[in-house]
């Protein structure tokens, strides 16, 4: 336990790393274990109430693959994959809908608002925000991100409240699509020219060698990411991961970061302290 | 099919319902067939589109009871009603969720969209707008308004989105509970003073006698209806939708309408043009 | 009479439309039979507070002919012509400005607060708001525009009123000038980028055969102009009409449209419905 | 001739004088001598530009009763009179719109821009600003002041203009009316909160013996005026004025001046130095 | 050295203090051992900044007793004083508003931008802000608090600044007085309606037996001063300070503090951590 | 004495400049004599307000040599010169600190409200507003401007305050200079874009032959200014004054005047007559 004067040092300590961010935007990717244990949620959820209170500009985006999953399945729809994505039929769009825009989006308003924030809950309908086009016939309603209108985003921000964002996008006749969460808070840091991306998932950072820890890379130019694909570094799951970082920074984000979600406190520990976790891309 | 000469003169009589109606709050309890059926759907959303264009700053609060029912069947859940309201247990209210912010909300925002508008839709959640309490400890998560906080619609409203409303409440715990949307409605539409508050019911309004649409009552003060209950001219379903336009009235809303969902344009009818349909409380 | 279902039908068809022009300044240059009969000028007056009321930013710009030739006769002024133009001595303009800028002008504001709608009525002279220099010596105070100071309209504009403007200019020698309407109307929807500029006129619109109006002309690209003159189809006192709306296409107007005005309400029939009347410039 | 160290001097006298109107408004009855004779004309003109330039809100209305004899005269019309007020039948209220709003008001809105301010002219019909309703039906248009709407002479004044005010009024069904400018004046100074009000006389002031300039009042208590009219002092034309100066302080105007319109910068003198001429009423 | 776990954990339990001050005014009177140590100045100075970047309007009052005391020994100034104030004759108040207004404000002010805030320092002077009057004859210009002008402290604070006050006064001739800086902060608390005071002093706090820490007062109710100062507790220095704090009480502020400034970070030690160190007064 | 027909003569004369600087930015460099005889020094403070409420956003910058060089010696510190300038160690820059920001500063911001005026005192640590850096590391702290916020500035003029200022600068370690005022001002003048700046001096401007008064010159153009160095016309003392003017109107201010601070209310002479006083430099 550390004491009060200890306390009131580490928040001085702080200083630098507020200054920096005050009045900025970053968009926080919220996934994986951080986003279903109990705990770890409750972490984030204090994480993203202290950032707005010091004045930064969350953008809180999420997914939510497995709340899917659980609802299909008590439905009994089964689930067919083409190249590692779910082909997606009318009735599989309207449980994904319902369960981002329903589910997991308002119980994270609901859990910012019990944490001291305040938030609300949009998705790419909302305002038209996300427009989306078919990824390909064979998946249905998969989308591809085709433009972000930040406007209903800022709006949000402007009247004080946090945006949480489901990742579901729309085309000009009224369809709905599911949309990667990953590339599309890419799409969207990129769009609001975001400080910085925050991508939250299940492991320490990019490693030389994923079984040994301290080969942990902190920081990454994204010219050298073609080469260590090449190297195999980067593989399996991290390559969509890796591939909306360099993607985010093209789009004119200044910093991306993929962190450990199972760090209690590791966007925290990224924005406000002087060690870095994980990895940053430039 | 009018001339054009015609509509011309048509759009000309609508001036004065129009300049009675710019610039003021009009909250529209939206359900029944006219949430079902696409062709109405799709007219309610044109209507809506309409009348904000004309400067009606409308707010749309919606229910969902058939989808959720919908929904609870496919995933094998059985009902039980006490009192005519629902047992809502923890399962329940997640469908319950799912279906009105989720589906139903998003649905609508989507509509309202490629009708030409732009919306956002909003939970009791969103900006923690609308407070509540269990409605009994037997009912579950079935809930009574305590407050609305009008912020999160009015910044809607102000930076020119409609304003969807799913009508789920939280308590301070994070609690979340199914309110009757008629209820919530009254609530919401009295603590916006809104100019009136419009109920899209399957019914032509209040008649004399059911069978009769010749004794359709147009207009009926709220002293009435004490008396029209004890003459059983307000009985079964009506009761509470009643309840809910007096409740309205009284919390300072100008007036009340309850009109028929299943006519075409019925809104635009009743606000527009020289002739009331339904039944207008005051 | 058409049903209060047709009525609403009606306006809901007028939605694209409403959609199309609203926020944007539409320029009504009003003359002709229009503004002497009382049912049409009555009529105009109503669709000018209906697009009002719609979101359109009306700027309506007046002339007065016939009634600068009463109080002319009134007084027992003869008027001599050179050119088809009035020689304009300072006794006339001392008329032409009673007239126009006192009778026509506020009579004019009087009458869209008697439909409903919120006026302030302008001249060249208010926040100097059109430089005109001598036309010819030998035409006395008639006046070419030099500039238009678009300041007081958008002031007025912004808060809220239709501004009314009588086409008087002055020079920086504070001389008073009568300038032709329709001039005045392009210069002013010209220096405003208006989204459109509507000639109200006492012809069904440009009539390949002016016997005929089966032959008349829906669309004319300003590039056909010159053509049309030399086959005659333009000749008379169509040549300085149709010059207008070349020019005010010139300076940025985005469409121009000559109007019959003997028809009542047809601002609206050209702009809320789906069959335009009249010859549109493009 | 001064030299500039007296005139720098000389404005440096002015200072307390502009801090004391500094933002305020003050309301200017212009008539008399000081609106015919072109120097003193031209005199009053830079003097309203230059209070508003140090900061006055000045609010110009004007009457007209020698130009609408001349024209009436023109056109061989005979006036008749009641009870000393001009029996106004349509045609003669035509020509008092005439000159007043397209004459009189336009010709001094162009001479305030002459000496380089900037103007606006209204009517009682501009923004239904004075609502009016008839004297007696003997009368015919002549008008009693019901109510001045102030929001366009402060919308006016808000975008920077000095408004420039004709005395007519209309009523709800549009009739217009003939007002007398001393008392249309001290109803819109009354409305506006003035902080005073300057009536311009062909007269010194009040003074106790006509024929002697010493015996002149410089300041009166409304509550001696019923004395004074008893004893004579007041009497004639002036009965009205001072009528009209004692509303004006009623309707809580802090100061109302009577002051020589046929002394150059008389306004000035009053306001801007520390010898007061003509008579305030308190 | 805490772990960046540790730290995260620190700042996350601040977020409830946070929540609270955000957005409100608290006045912290700096004074004492804080103000000469120059460990404890840039500690001071980072506090201020980290409270004003999460979002706390921080008005920095000071006085500068010691930097006066050695001006005037430099110039070989004599002191005497009289009840315990020193006599303030006017080449004394001019030292002192050299040493206040110019070397101690602007001082921190340039400490302040060094910590990265953003500062200006203002005096009684400016925009009038303090106006005083002589305490007594004897005293010559040592003032007591007329009336505070909160408009320029407001207007600094609305433009993002820190407001660094020295308390100096003046009076309507011009005159400038020393204000005790303890006594000006107070009323400058009030007249601010500040959510709270902090004194910042060289003990612990108000303890019983002031030779013994634990028997320190964590908070007073000013109703028991009156038996305090009866007891003892209240004696000798602490009387004024503690006068001051029952006189913000008074005047509106929520809660004052007396907390000891030779901590380092006492002031997020008090507002930021759950344990208050010194005396709250409410 | 002026009649008062002769003193709104001259305020009405005043007209055409006063429409010059309405609105404008003026820089006055305070200066010399006018700064320490009472009596020019009250006329200047009463110059300054009169032309804040004709709408000039004037901005007052001062030195005050003699006033640091009476402290120095009161405190018995010798003053070393290099190169015409002062050597100053930490004790001078103190020294130098309080006089300028605490005690002409703010005498100044006192004497501004003692003549009716409302002022704000800055010096360039407020709001960090003059970047400065060493002239030479002889000189010790005497500072050269590297760069002119002008926030500050623009912020208490927005608010509706006269910006005083004292000529000291920062580095980013905090080191604080003591800048020339004439070069200061030339620096703020040209970041702010000043409409002119005015230099008070105790000349009656550039004279060709300095003996002779009659060989004023009004008007140089800064393209004159080498020769006239050669031609020693400008030489000893006015050498540094003339290239503060020349660097002003590079850096963008249409004109600068040098004027004769021993005239009272030169400043007014010069802005508000027809007949300039001094030089004016283009």
């Amino acid at each position: 336990m550390p004491t009060n004067a200890e306390r009131a040092q580490t928040l001085i300590h702080a200083l630098p790393y507020i200054q920096k961010y005050a009045g900025k935007i970053v968009v926080i990717k919220y996934g994986g274990n951080a986003m279903i244990d109990e705990e770890l949620k409750s972490a984030v959820m204090r994480d993203v109430v202290l950032l707005s209170l010091v004045g930064v500009k969350v953008v809180l985006v999420h997914g939510g693959g497995p709340e899917i999953s659980d609802l299909l399945k008590k439905i009994g729809k089964k689930s067919e994959f083409v190249d590692g994505l779910r082909v997606t039929d009318g009735e599989t769009i309207d449980v994904v809908q319902m369960v981002l825009a329903g589910k997991v989006n308002k119980t994270l308003v609901n859990l910012l608002h019990l944490a001291g924030g305040r938030a609300i809950g949009l998705s790419g309908m909302d305002g038209h925000m996300i427009t989306a086009k078919k990824h390909s016939e064979a998946h249905g309603f998969v989308g591809d991100v085709v433009a972000v209108d930040t406007k209903p985003i800022l709006d949000v921000l402007e009247k004080g409240y946090t945006p949480v964002i489901s990742t579901l996008g729309v085309d000009d006749e009224g369809g709905i699509y599911n949309i990667n969460a990953d590339t599309a808070a890419a799409e969207i840091a990129g769009s609001l020219n975001a400080e910085s991306m925050i991508s939250m998932t299940d492991i320490a950072g990019l490693m030389r060698d994923p079984k040994d820890p301290t080969t942990l890379m902190p920081v990454v130019d994204i010219s050298e990411v073609p080469a260590l694909r090449r190297e195999g570094v980067i593989s399996g799951g991290m390559i969509p991961k890796v591939e909306c970082c360099v993607e985010a920074i093209r789009q004119g984000v200044k910093k991306v970061f993929i962190i450990d979600g199972r760090v209690p406190h590791s966007i925290i520990i990224e924005m406000l302290t002087d060690e870095g976790i994980g990895t940053m891309f430039v």
